[in-house]
């Protein structure tokens, strides 16, 4: 089983802290290939990859039907013989040229070359040297004020937010998107354009916290993240490493703390 | 107020069937450039448009500073004065040239060059022919087949599901993954690779029904999709031109029908 993975968490509600085994979703690139070339990377839970590859040559319109597939294979990986986040799909025709023209955002995860994920974020991100720390109860009240501050959701029930808040809990900014990137995108690029310090702030988001929410508040600095949701393995590993408190499950009085817990002082 | 739009709507219960205006979310592309040239494209949603484009580039890695930032401001479209889907940085440093050489899996929305987003599509595409209907009582059922059969998301909290079911309300297949877009792509790809018909299916999804949600099913001939979620302004556009009936906010027996309600038949 690849698709879930234990990790070590820090429950807390307002009278108690407990360390407990939590089973976070497993968050790995996956390259696909058709007939030996690159095509796309997909930030994917590890399962069922080669249905995966299958539909997304359906859905991109590289294949109508399942007799136009040759073979379906995992690609050896030559750092990691047990990686099979890359697969090849060879088509009947094999002389087709297939072109993935289009290009949108990516993540600094996706190293294509078989490069880790969270190898080409070592070399343009430090560790954060940050000694902000923020109240339990603080971070307890942020859905609530990021709720009452939402001026789409409610209307809509289809919208992302992401705010910035300081270490006492005013809210310094908020910005909403039906994209949970584009909100955390939104959010950073005002405070850089407000002269708001990000690296004093704790950045709480609607959404589930995934590896490149996390990567977003690393590259601007951020210390504390928070989400009413859950991480992600990936989201996990890369906060551990470079000093971001995750903060998960946000909700009725509780949280799960994920990483670098010193950053959440319980006031009583 | 760019950010939503009022859609007319099919609100059903187990009782009552009414027309209602909804607001809808918007989502529509932004490409932004780095000193005139394309560096990315992002589905959001209009508004803060500066704040995302400078958030990019600083969560890219490409500037740190707004200092680094000369100017922001929106490309002018040919064909439509109106439209303020391009959005130009210009960095103090003219002469840096600025690489987006990481390729993800993009959509067909992204029409490059000022293509509208629909464009693309409809010349991949054709309106779906499909006289399948489904029972107002069977799709009410489906959030909950759905979640019975969720191995992961009890222990997780954390993860999507795409599921097929027959019109009857049988599940054919169910896909997980962390990624909403990734389950559909996992669903579909097991159909074709066990020649399930998708054409004669119902795509129900866990997460919001967004634009690429629905061309991935308008790709795959699906001619029912249905959401515990909102949509997006895009995703019913792209319904109801194309012929797919979408379904949102399944939940506690009632739904809303945001195209093609013919195929969504009352049994009492």
């Amino acid at each position: 089983m690849r698709d879930t993975h234990p990790f070590k968490v820090l429950r807390c509600d307002s009278v108690s802290t407990n360390e407990f085994e939590d089973q976070v979703v497993v968050e790995e690139p996956l390259e696909v290939r058709v007939n030996n070339h690159s095509i796309g990377i997909t930030m994917r839970t590890p399962g069922d990859d080669f249905d995966l590859a299958v539909g997304l040559l359906r859905t991109e319109g590289i294949i109508q039907r399942f007799e136009e597939v040759g073979t379906v294979a995992y690609c050896p990986d030559e750092q990691d013989a047990n990686l099979r986040n890359v697969v090849n799909v060879t088509l009947v025709d094999s002389r087709r040229s297939v072109h993935a023209s289009r290009v949108r955002w990516a993540t600094s995860s996706c190293g294509l070359c078989g490069e880790a994920p969270l190898e080409s974020i070592r070399r343009n991100v430090r560790p954060l040297q940050c000694s902000m720390s923020v109240g339990r109860e603080v971070v307890s009240c942020l859905p609530g004020r990021m709720r009452e501050h939402q001026s789409n959701f409610n209307r809509t029930g289809g919208i992302h937010a992401a705010c910035l808040f300081d270490a006492s809990g005013r809210l310094l900014l908020i910005r909403e998107d039906l994209g949970r990137h584009n909100a955390v995108d939104k959010v950073l690029g005002a405070a850089l354009r407000s002269a708001i310090k990000t690296t004093e702030s704790v950045l709480m988001v609607s959404a589930r916290l995934g590896f490149e929410i996390v990567q977003k508040g690393l590259m601007a600095g951020v210390p504390v993240i928070a989400s009413v949701s859950a991480p992600s393995s990936l989201a996990i590993a890369l906060a551990r490493e470079f000093g971001l408190t995750a903060v998960g499950f946000v909700r009725d009085g509780s949280m799960n703390i994920y990483s670098h817990p010193e950053r959440i002082v319980h006031a009583l």
